[in-house]
């Protein structure tokens, strides 16, 4: 077994998404496309540095690095089966950029280059040093190849998923009265990694009683007491696939008042976002399922912001579900719903599972309990 | 006492920066300045959320986030003392980027856009709405004015350093034959935590025997051994604000053969570093003071990287400190100086401190002992 298998998932099928990505470049005029997105790298070649450029051309594709990355780059690529298909070049930037640039001038055709991530100052780099050749800008093209997850990517989601839920389970008796925020997160992201996780998926949130008005609240220092909404939203990341849950507990016992409305109405939404999840259905569906009920319970202003996204390599990816997503859910695809509700000076209440779309519904990867009670 | 307040430490003085960049803006020859950046956001405005853009006219400013972000923004700004002098429009995308764009006409003159920062799908969304305005690449504004941190700044730098140092001398006796590289990352993750960092200020990395020949390698399951040199680079964050070490330990001793050989000539060299440092000095001689002491001991070509880098709310900002980097140090400026020697294989040795330029040579801000038995 090599050191960069993960024990008991079968491994990511990375050989043939660059057979897969050439059609998309043609549909989208372009005989060669330069990937900048380290995250689309990692996808089209399983190098996961910090720092690497793809070019892919119709018939062959080159990895370009720097010096820190010898060993990796080499290792991973070999380790996906592609490494007698993409050619590596190593060195400082002077020296990748040339390299690119040569195969580029020897690919000819037009050359697309990742508009949504390249910069300006970029763009107009390589432009002068591509001079005539003008770069194309192309959108979404390796990201439409990343919504559908293959058995080895969905593995480890779904392993973050149960660490995830391990490390809630371990951490919710401290979800009480006199915990601070800061003191739970740090213990959720402490258990992820105990767990397994190789890190946490994003910032952890824990937001009690007012700051739980704020849907990206970082942890405080601020106590929890009886009767606080307290917003816990968290992930693991397994070589590199991502989870994302929320779960929304009330301290000391069920809510009261206006907060037990809010709770009420998130859960209802919440579930009736999942009932709404098939392929074939518009993203934007699955936001108008949650939304309806939260205007129903007289909270629609409230829910101020999408119902959820893609998961994957990257935390917020391609499809997002929002209002007017217009993106056409399919097997394989996964994705977060999780309404919220929020009132400023009060509190707030989200619940958020990651779920991938089967053929006949969705099926949730995230299974920790969503009564409130703390 | 303000609950953004960090006992203790003087408050940053974000006030002052907007009236402190326009000049540079007028010196570029824009009129006024879209800021995409959020970091350079947060630098600006004291905005710390994960998204919103600045419009910097000559007059005002205009900071758009958006619902999530609504009391955070508001109180940030008031907390700066720039509500007065800021702007602050709330709402969906669409929103916020037609109240930037009603600014820019009222601004009139030339917009300049973050070159560096601004997508290239970003920047041909941002000419489409402004049609007829036709923004102008700027780079580096903002960031030339956070290379010089202020009293607020250097006391987070040096909270977050003094942080790291007390989580590696509590982890530092994990540092032993059988410690796994991640159980010691995580326990120095979970330190800095514990001792009052918000985060640490980058993925830590806890690189053994001869993974510790891969300068940016990520902690695995493998476990040390007798004899290994183990790089341990990682640092803190405090209120953003970050810092920057490594210590390279020998499991057992002290090392022998060529990797005493490898130890010795980084830790000259290191120390070659710090001594040249001083105001007035070019960047890049930083840089050939510590690469002539290793080249000298016949490790020139296993150098494989820059010196150093400046370090503040960006892990990596200006100024590079490499072959040639032509910035002027001055007092204040916060860089580290990290010499490391890799050889494939076999192992590598990292040390590195974060500095403060002052007035007449350097400050070191991390502390701990660099002798490397473990």
């Amino acid at each position: 077994m090599s050191a960069l298998d993960l024990p008991g998932l079968p491994p990511p099928q990375v050989a043939g998404r660059l057979a897969r990505l050439r059609p998309r470049m043609a549909d989208a005029g372009v005989d060669q496309l330069l990937v900048t997105s380290t995250v689309n790298v990692r996808y089209l070649t399983g190098f996961s540095g910090s720092a690497g450029i793809v070019l892919v051309t119709a018939q062959d594709a080159l990895l370009a690095t720097d010096g820190r990355y010898r060993t990796q780059a080499a290792e991973q690529l070999r380790f996906a089966g592609i490494d007698g298909e993409v050619e590596l070049v190593v060195g400082g930037a002077q020296l990748q950029r040339e390299a690119v640039a040569d195969a580029v001038r020897r690919g000819g055709g037009r050359l697309g280059l990742e508009a949504e991530h390249v910069t300006w100052a970029g763009m107009q780099r390589w432009a002068a040093l591509l001079d005539p050749i003008e770069p194309v800008p192309t959108s979404g093209l390796v990201e439409a190849l990343r919504q559908v997850k293959d058995a080895g990517e969905l593995a480890r989601i779904e392993r973050a998923a149960a660490i995830a839920d391990g490390a809630l389970g371990e951490v919710r008796e401290l979800v009480r009265a006199g915990s601070t925020e800061a003191e739970i997160a740090l213990a959720l992201d402490t258990a992820m990694r105990r767990l397994g996780a190789e890190d946490r998926a994003f910032e952890t949130i824990v937001a009690s009683g007012p700051n739980a008005a704020k849907p990206h609240a970082r942890p405080t220092s601020r106590r929890l007491e009886p009767g606080d909404p307290v917003v816990v939203d968290f992930g693991a990341t397994v070589e590199g696939y991502r989870s994302d849950m929320t779960r929304t507990f009330c301290v000391g016992g069920e809510p009261t008042g206006r907060l037990a409305a809010v709770f009420a109405a998130v859960a209802e939404a919440q579930a009736a976002g999942l009932r709404a999840i098939r392929p074939g259905l518009v993203a934007g569906e699955v936001d108008r399922a949650c939304r309806d009920v939260v205007g129903a319970a007289g909270f629609g202003d409230a829910f101020e912001h999408g119902t959820g996204h893609g998961v994957g390599l990257d935390i917020h990816e391609a499809p997002a579900v929002g209002p007017g997503s217009t993106a056409i859910l399919s097997a394989g695809v996964v994705v977060t719903v999780e309404p919220g509700v929020y009132l400023p000076g009060v509190g707030g209440v989200r619940i958020e599972d990651t779920v991938v779309v089967t053929d006949d519904g969705c099926r949730l990867v995230t299974h920790f309990p969503k009564d409130l009670a703390a």
